[in-house]
């Protein structure tokens, strides 16, 4: 039923492409334009004899299950991705949503090659007891100048991982801290800690959402319900895990639907943090992507990650809004967080992926009491800073994120149009800025449109059960969206 | 009484060297005489005015509590770091033991402006689904080529931390394969592991020692038992946790006593095993260090090893030797475990720090059957095996193995030297290669000494309740042992 008025709202409300159509792009000049490719140029089927024989190389060390293709990272510029086979795609997957300026941007290139930079790729410093003297200005220049609101603290990690493992320690550590309050750790804490065992090391829980994905290492993997693949045969931890909303989109069109939905699960929400809390686990934080994005693309409307935020302050849990893939500009707002129009959108903020490294920002309250509670080697990478320094100065000084807007709104828009066309293989078109997904009718189908997609010369990502992600570049323009658009069409026309 | 032995020992066995004497360095000339400093410059206590300003500036965006100082890595060359205010320090623990070649090395520096590898620092891949296309010609090159032995399978991770989390869930894949065999995980694993619950997620353990460190993520952590700081308010999992032998030193004077030891702490592994077996959490990995490292410089002998995993073969489980810290060099062998003398030390060797990013070896058997089960976004990064292939070329043209194994003699014989001359001040001297370390009296004793000497100009980390331990880079020389051991004489003949 609700497919059925889907496709009928949207035939309604959207222009049509005629199968044989093609998008005309009448954007600005290309920007990139002087060292990027104007189109895919593929040689071979992906991937190509090079690329196997490479991939039975590398299996002789390693399980290569999961490689798609070898690249030529040299040859690659701007949104195009060129194989080991000279092949050339379009590029909407970055990396898994790691690449923000595209492939070898001639500022990145000036950045290596720039003396004053030398040493902070050859000396990799531990960060927590001996950081470069230029470390608190450099973080002040890139991390801090775009810090989310209310947030001045930062804490740099490596990666993904890291920073959210780090992220939820600090949780732990603010509310063991609140509940002791004035007197320090009892001495059956200290030695009941050495061992694994409460009271040292407590029975504190963090709440997670049902086809929410924040990392692969234990602590993350006890947050993470997005696929089995992930988490079968790791041992975890009893934490709660709460539905997430199941919104049916276009989201304006479903507004009363889609706010049951979430009201429902808000509730659902309220119930497991106090019966954790009676169970003798209480919640300690909540953790939540503001787009569930490897769990399938999944929305959900400010309101209710605003009433989110208030649950978990009035039940005492810190808020932790996981960016990883969200942040770095790709919904058109630097932090995904940000279209919730608030001044105090979470008490932790984590970040990677197209920052470059990771870490994580917080409010003064959630700072640890003392040093090397949040500790590690190398606590990030001083290196990767001066890459993202650049990328902030490309994005301010290019706009991108108005860029992203258009070019995402002429993506959504697109998928749209397909949707409408091809209703029997796709739906529920979706997305902020760039950060786009449509579903096809099954996985199989997925999988197969994947495939054909990249052998006609674009680069996408699945996620979810059977959603196609889609994860550009920031400088990824609208003739890059109707580039992709007429291929995506092609293929859909042709599809069996 | 111990201490009466050893000091009799002791003075029995060496030269005493008396207070006001300096070593003469009669060493071959300097290889890196061009670009190092001769011998430290101190021109302000430590932390000078500069770093204490940048400190306070610091921590306005996060705690501060574990600075020492803040550095001016372009100013230090080779084994001399200076610091802001522009002293410059023998440095003997190298960024926690992550600095290979000393700071600023030519070869490091050719390496970032040889435009060939442009590219490599500028896109860094997915490599995990779209590897560079010299990815398998530059591990078998790199990584490869010191795999330890019975090891042709490598997985690169980013940091120290990731790796040894993916080599736990390659240990819990492979121990529940086995125990499925051919059959495939059944509709309620795949069901049960999205919430966190047995049996998809099953109540497998890691055993680990008491006294070890395998970093501090959630998986890290629950086999970490080194320092109350690291695991205090951190939930954890209930895993078995041995006693590490507590030798006497020097070994070969205590060989009964040791060997005894050593069996009661096999004797209780294996108790612990079958416990954990009946208790319904199956140990599936033994984790070691082969020196602990953070928990205080505890040797064991190779026996311990060989037996340990032997028990471990026996009782089924894995056996994960931990060389984060001890691999690359520092003992005199390019792995610690290469000094237990036999083919087959271990199922997974794990490395990160002086290695530049991290990973594991593994044999055949750990290899997971499926692609994604260990994955994440990075996986490594190609850039830092760039300087590793510069770090082994060195190494080799070099000879540093040899180079560390003379200077780490010269070192050890100037602290058994130093402890029988204030054997109110330093006991157990102890090491292999330059991977030494000492005791002090007690912690403020220890604590003083490492601030004493700093503000001489030598650099030194704590390690343990009360140890001192020494982390020189491979580029450590015998007048550098010297320079230390005079500076260090000098701050023990003043110490009140």
């Amino acid at each position: 039923m609700a497919s059925v008025l889907l496709t009928f709202s949207l035939r309604h409300n959207l222009r049509l492409v005629a199968s044989g159509c093609r998008y005309v792009s009448k954007t600005a000049p290309k920007t990139l334009s002087e060292f990027e490719y104007d189109a895919p140029s593929m040689k071979t089927p992906v991937p190509g004899p090079k690329s196997q024989e490479l991939k039975k190389q590398l299996g002789e060390i390693q399980n290569v299950g999961a490689i798609n293709f070898f690249c030529n990272y040299e040859e690659s510029r701007g949104n195009y991705l060129v194989d080991a086979d000279g092949n050339r795609m379009l590029d909407l997957y970055t990396q898994i949503s790691s690449v923000p300026i595209g492939y070898n941007h001639p500022a990145l290139m000036k950045a290596v090659t720039n003396p004053n930079n030398l040493s902070a790729f050859v000396n990799r410093p531990a960060l927590g007891i001996l950081p470069p003297e230029n470390f608190p200005e450099k973080l002040i220049e890139t991390l801090l100048s775009v810090a989310p609101s209310g947030m001045t603290r930062l804490q740099t990690m490596a990666c993904g991982s890291c920073s959210n493992e780090n992220a939820f320690k600090s949780m732990f550590i603010w509310y063991r801290n609140k509940e002791r309050g004035a007197s320090g750790p009892s001495p059956e804490e200290m030695s009941s800690c050495m061992i694994n065992q409460a009271p040292g090391c407590p029975d504190l829980s963090i709440l997670s959402f049902m086809g929410g994905f924040h990392g692969r290492t234990l602590g993350c993997l006890a947050t993470t319900h997005s696929k089995v693949i992930h988490k079968l045969d790791i041992p975890s931890l009893d934490w709660p895990i709460a539905p997430f909303p199941r919104l049916q989109y276009p989201l304006e069109e479903f507004a009363r639907e889609n706010s049951q939905e979430e009201a429902r699960c808000l509730e659902e929400v309220e119930d497991l943090i106090v019966k954790w809390r009676q169970k003798g686990k209480p919640v300690a934080g909540v953790v939540v992507e503001p787009i569930q994005a490897e769990g399938g693309d999944n929305h959900a409307s400010s309101d209710f990650f605003i009433k989110l935020r208030n649950i978990a302050r009035k039940h005492g849990c810190a808020f932790h809004a996981d960016e990883v893939q969200t942040g770095g500009g790709a919904t058109g707002k630097f932090w995904a967080h940000e279209h919730w129009g608030t001044d105090d959108p979470a008490d932790i903020v984590s970040f990677s992926k197209k920052m470059l490294s990771g870490g994580y920002y917080h409010t003064d309250e959630l700072q640890p009491d003392k040093g090397y509670r949040i500790f590690n080697t190398w606590m990030g990478d001083p290196s990767k800073n001066l890459f993202l320094s650049e990328v902030l100065n490309i994005i301010r000084r290019e706009n991108l994120l108005e860029e992203v807007t258009r070019s995402g709104k002429a993506l959504l828009q697109g998928l749209y149009e397909l949707q409408t066309q091809y209703p029997h293989l796709l739906s529920r078109a979706r997305g902020q800025g760039t950060f786009c997904a449509i579903d096809a009718r099954d996985d199989v189908t997925r999988d197969n449109l994947l495939l054909k997609t990249r052998d006609k010369g674009v680069l996408l990502g699945g996620c979810g059960e059977r959603s196609i992600r889609f994860r550009p570049a920031l400088v990824f323009k609208e003739h890059h969206a109707h580039q992709f658009l007429n291929i995506f069409n092609d293929v859909l026309a042709e599809y069996k």
